[in-house]
């Protein structure tokens, strides 16, 4: 068995770090699970079994070792890890998307995963520069929704653009033409957040419908998973 | 000139950390700063020249050192520190309020303040067990939004229901009689939140209103910071 290295973004593999986790990446991603690892320090008890049960019936290998904890883990109490093949996701032209544009911190990029599964948005477009979605912070931040959403990484907002450009396209912006409050998309639609500290560049205006969440001017902006969750939650209302 | 020593809840003083949140508690909370300390790494140029004004027009003292910052920041990027003494704050029952039970992440109270000043609810009422509002961590997050924001604890809910029980109580929850997308307040209100892992007490069941924000199955609830503004987005709407 190979040294324990950190993660990093070449890697091909990425990791769940704890039993919650864990146990979302084999209910959901099972054929991409390559090891799971268990920490001394682990309880014996019905979890345990069932984890073990879990990862036997889908031929996973299970590795009794410490040593990947001190590696991954600054939490004191995880006491499993779940190795997985990194996975690749097409998205779809029927389905609507979340856009981040140069989103530059993993865990609003997992905060913004749970809150898109929560409003039934399950395919997020990310625009290069960005952070990596299999990053074990990302993983984290998103309580396991990283493994039911699609995503797809593009290296220009215009690529993106030429596949998916028919739809409704709301680029949220300080200075934009319509309050959220009067949105409603008849169709399939695209909300396209852009970084945490400088937001979207100016030439978004002219793309589709310019959308701003009002809020008072004792704030600069709101922060982004909020920002991009109030948004889901609006455009998805019935 | 006393040693540093961290941060604790008992603390007459907490502190700013960086430069803009100090800009803003020198603008909102002037006669409670007490000191304003300078790191060697602080660039000469105009912020800190305004920095000077505003301090010695105040009568606030500078202290040149780096020791504090070793103490009480972890960020490199941390050049100036503003330390203020706590102060008290009365609600109002005139304001609506945003109503935390419990929160446990000094991180997560700073986000909602910042959302709660966006949409102009400007006075929170904390239950202990709870946070520090206080904490460098929570100032941090806030943005600033801590210096604008009057907020009070309290040891009970009774404690605060009895002052505040005549207005429209909306507690949230995952099994509540109403959908969010229904609720339009007519007058004051205060939107009541429980802990981040545990939610609100069954209890609060019987008290106004409960509130739940629609989501899918597939997650088990919105973060809790989320779920407050959006909460706050929606109950704020004219």
């Amino acid at each position: 068995m190979a040294g324990f290295k950190r993660y990093r973004k070449e890697s091909e593999v990425s990791y769940s770090l704890g039993i919650t986790l864990t146990f979302e990446l084999l209910k959901y991603k099972t054929e991409y699970v390559t090891r799971i690892f268990i920490h001394s320090g682990m309880k014996e008890g019905d979890t345990l079994e069932r984890l073990k049960e879990l990862s036997q019936a889908a031929g996973i290998e299970i590795v009794y070792t410490d040593k990947i904890f001190h590696v991954l883990s600054q939490k004191e109490n995880c006491y499993v890890i779940g190795e997985f093949r990194k996975f690749s996701c097409n998205l779809s032209e029927k389905e609507s998307h979340i856009v981040l544009v140069n989103p530059s911190n993993a865990g609003n990029m997992g905060t913004i995963m749970r809150s898109a599964l929560g409003f039934g948005i399950t395919q997020m477009a990310v625009i290069r520069p960005a952070v990596d979605a299999f990053e074990p912070k990302t993983v984290r931040a998103s309580m396991g929704a990283v493994f039911s959403m699609d995503f797809a990484y593009y290296d220009r907002f215009e690529e993106y653009r030429k596949v998916f450009g028919e739809r409704e396209l709301y680029p949220f912006m300080l200075d934009a033409q319509m309050s959220l409050h009067k949105i409603r998309p008849k169709g399939i639609f695209s909300l396209i957040f852009g970084n945490e500290a400088t937001g979207l560049p100016a030439e978004f205006a002219n793309i589709g419908t310019s959308v701003v969440i009002p809020h008072s001017e004792r704030i600069d902006s709101l922060n982004l998973p909020i920002a991009a969750s109030i948004a889901m939650y609006e455009a998805t209302k019935k």
